[in-house]
């Protein structure tokens, strides 16, 4: 038991992240119905889209599971009205300040646990009213903060009361492990959950995370002050061109339009953005969403419970 | 006892890294003496300044302690000779492959432990000879890869048989205790003997440290191909500019040059690269060095003693 099984009432403490067009209601009620917490991602969906998935996950599971809000989203308000309405058990928010929303959210019983990349918004969004946060590396798959997991996870600890969830670089029982080490009271996996057999998206994109290595990921955008880590391939080549001879803003968003979805639902292997973690060089198998967690907490609490003195 | 802690003969299982022009013999005899692996780093140094600072060492502890050699210091085959002469305990590398110098040490009886970026350098480092690989993530201080500790220690760990240390964020217990739930055999730091009272550099340099927040840290040169984590200063914002307008390598290189000896020696807040990790954003005290490792591990140990089951 942790806080944050507690908090939620869960078994496992495991979020799956709110991955846009990747986590849909199929993933999300697999990881719930495992005893973790599923959750949907609305990306850049809209309040109708969100509602349906609510409801379609409600029909397969009877367990809390989550909606992840993309507060860059511009129906961002019109979403997040609709999580109050459907009382959701947990809101987690990225890519902004979630403050504005959180009292009508708590008003409606939801629990709210932000992303965060940097101790300031983790202190801002306690200050906020917040129930816990999640410290994500910049190891993780997507939009990505510039600290990693090993050093903003206990920055962020002793910056705030609120329980910490930690992110990024987690696919297997030692990075569940050490991140309860660091002081985390629950963890959340995405790229792992893209080689889960529930997960509804292209099968070239599962294999991509197969077949990933160390080295296999990239960072593209962070000049244009929007960093995202993928899967090399020809399309984070051209955006490395576009980068190197300083193209505009619009020419480099231009490529970027709709490579999510050509990933997820064309398994477009030149044209698409393969979204995925460091850590999916770790991923060698498509397993059961089940499977995954049972084997990570099983292999997490043998490393804890074997633990002792190292000198 | 760990594999590394038996293997060299100290008591905590903790190297200081070898950081060019900061780690002199002050700082490698006290951490030695405390009863960790005290590193004296080469950087650009020549093999009479490492044969001068190795004597000075020796008479300061009779621990054992090592050097680290960057191999792209021109001088580097004139180095690896004397400390084979020298036949110090362990010699350290990085930026390069130390394969061509390890039968020459192994000869000698040296314990040789490289620091590698990625997988593959880990795997070569072993069929090369290697004793033990430091596998160290991009939240390091100065010369950095792309992969974060968390991502790249388990994926080190799968694919070498050697023992493990892991590198980048480690500046506290916790740090520490994740570690070793990762299954590192022991740890290297170097921003926290920054903040050390033995270490001999400007005091404005170990104020940076001390100053430091979480996101006080940049990494320049990416573009170059030569990332360097440092802290942000006037410097730093000249670096980002000229990568900014796509300057010449020739252009960003001589920005750079004398700049480390401009921080370490003369303490020049503007034109001095102050490089340290991201975690020197949770370092806030200047403490002996024998402090900060005993600290370290009476909290890594008390964890590790404490942990068990999460769920």
């Amino acid at each position: 038991m942790t806080k944050i099984t507690d908090m939620i009432g869960i078994k496992y403490p495991i979020f799956q992240g709110g991955m846009a067009w990747v986590a849909d209601h199929h993933i999300a009620a697999a990881v719930s119905n495992a005893g973790g917490l599923g959750i949907i991602g609305c990306g850049g969906a809209d309040e109708n889209w969100i509602r349906d998935q609510i409801h379609k996950c409600r029909e397969l599971t009877d367990k809390p599971f989550g909606v992840n809000v993309m507060l860059m989203n511009p129906r961002a308000p019109q979403i997040a009205e609709v999580l109050a309405e459907e009382k959701v058990a947990v809101v987690t928010t990225g890519a902004g300040s979630a403050g504005k929303f959180i009292p009508m959210w708590k008003e409606a019983g939801i629990i709210v646990v932000p992303v965060v990349p940097s101790v300031a918004m983790a202190k801002k969004m306690e200050k906020d009213g917040a129930d816990a946060v999640i410290a994500e590396g910049t190891e993780s798959g997507g939009h990505v903060g510039e600290l990693t997991t090993m050093c903003l996870v206990p920055q962020v600890i002793d910056a705030v009361s609120i329980p910490v969830i930690a992110a990024g670089g987690i696919a297997d029982g030692r990075g569940v492990a050490a991140a309860f080490a660091m002081g985390a009271e629950a963890v959340q996996c995405g790229t792992v959950f893209c080689a889960s057999e529930e997960v509804n998206i292209h099968q070239n994109y599962k294999d991509m995370i197969i077949k990933a290595k160390d080295r296999s990921t990239q960072v593209t955008g962070r000049k244009a002050g929007a960093p995202v880590r993928q899967i090399k391939n020809q399309l984070t080549k051209k955006f490395q061109e576009l980068e190197d001879r300083n193209a505009s803003f619009e020419e480099i968003e231009s490529l970027g339009v709709g490579a999510l979805r050509r990933a997820v639902v064309d398994g477009d292997l030149d044209n698409g953005t393969f979204m995925a973690g460091q850590i999916a060089g770790m991923i060698t198998e498509i397993k059961p969403a089940k499977q995954i967690i049972e084997e990570m907490f099983e292999q997490a609490n043998k490393i804890l419970s074997a633990a002792g003195p190292v000198c």
